[in-house]
């Protein structure tokens, strides 16, 4: 009597976003898991039970999740933007490994549109070469790796994206990943601070390096980080398919 | 009388994931511009005029769509995946770059489920923690940049995702790409090939640094490369939130 477990991307905010896929498994599952936020977006109905919990948990949410569809339930655990990018995939699957009795559980992963894609899509084509998506939050690894990769991703002209630039417990990474792009790039490299992107709250703004300031981002911000040919063309920023 | 440009991703193959909001674009679309299996995946209806054109002349295409949307038509270009990542929006803003006559076109640029992220979702979640993504063609850039961009992402513990790996006119850069990963990882890394997922023709393989041979990849594979921690879980792939 084994249920299944879906883990689906709400993409960035917008239900216009939501992908069909992910809409019929929502329609179809007697089980929802998730960060409150997120979970507060899907509508109540009989037969579905939401299952909202704070967000530092992860791994105790997947654990709950696969227990309910090893018990036959038919759940879904949400995530905003992409599951697989900084999001909840990567949780039920560490889960798994520590519970191995949960290992029969049918797990599916359901892919959305991630919050750096968004982004970099109403800003026009920022990250339209080579990329690298980097978590700055150092909850889970030493500042001293994110460092080392950030220098070496300005080194590899990547243009980059950055998720979890800063909260109130981790205010000063952004200030310290700037300092270190600006040891290693011009001071015209293109920056965008994009704000809850496709909700009432987005806020974007393009600026140097020069000028860029930490405070510019909060919790629900990603930033991007030009490669050395972005550039403005209008109101859009977007970065050659040619490279040197 | 100026109409809209709307650059559009259809996600990786599968209806199921093509966006609420890409849908709406294109019903409401006069004409629709894109190589030619893209356009295909649109319905020919009343009022559609349906503009289907070869894989080597997005410039052309870009400009083309451009000065339709100049002429008061309401164009939407379709690429595969999400536009902003090695598809149309780039090209698009190239062409705007070039010719200045088509600086006033209202230009929108709306994301798709991007192949890497298909392929993840279906391996498990191989990109879960910090990732890159490499174009391994070198139509538009030197070797020797792709090259040195791979050897600072590999030293730099980036999972990695590979467009373009292969095709007939560049049947050797993935051989090329695998030599370098074998110079600076282990050979247990974990190495997925992802044909054409979410279509029929859809093909999914695990295998390791050691085993992976560049024939195992074709021009509709993206080639996904694991960080030092990446692991099998059961029939899944996945990559830790934690790094050393």
């Amino acid at each position: 009597m084994s249920g299944t477990l879906v883990v689906a991307g709400l993409g960035p905010g917008d239900e216009a976003l939501v992908t069909p896929e992910v809409a019929t498994a929502l329609a179809d599952a007697t089980d929802v898991v998730g960060y409150i936020p997120y979970v507060a977006r899907i509508p109540a109905r009989d037969g579905l039970t939401l299952h909202a919990t704070d967000n530092r948990v992860e791994l105790a949410r997947a654990t709950h999740a696969l227990d309910l569809a090893a018990a036959g339930r038919r759940v879904v655990v949400v995530s905003s933007g992409d599951p697989g990018v900084f999001a909840m995939a990567s949780a039920v699957f560490e889960a798994v490994e520590q519970a191995p009795r949960l290992a029969h559980v049918d797990i599916r992963i359901l892919p959305g549109i991630t919050a750096m894609l968004a982004a970099a899509a109403r800003a026009g084509a920022p990250l339209g070469h080579d990329f690298c998506a980097i978590n700055l939050s150092d909850n889970l690894k030493p500042w001293e790796t994110v460092a080392r990769r950030l220098r070496l991703a300005a080194q590899a002209d990547f243009a980059m994206a950055f998720y979890n630039p800063r909260s109130a417990s981790r205010p000063h990474q952004l200030a310290r990943a700037l300092e270190i792009l600006r040891e290693e790039c011009g001071p015209d490299r293109l920056i965008i601070f994009a704000r809850a992107v496709t909700t009432p709250e987005e806020r974007l703004s393009v600026t140097t390096l020069a000028e860029a300031r930490a405070e510019m981002a909060d919790m629900r911000t990603v930033v991007l980080v030009g490669n050395a040919s972005t550039r403005r063309v209008g109101r859009h920023v977007y970065t050659p398919r040619r490279a040197e």
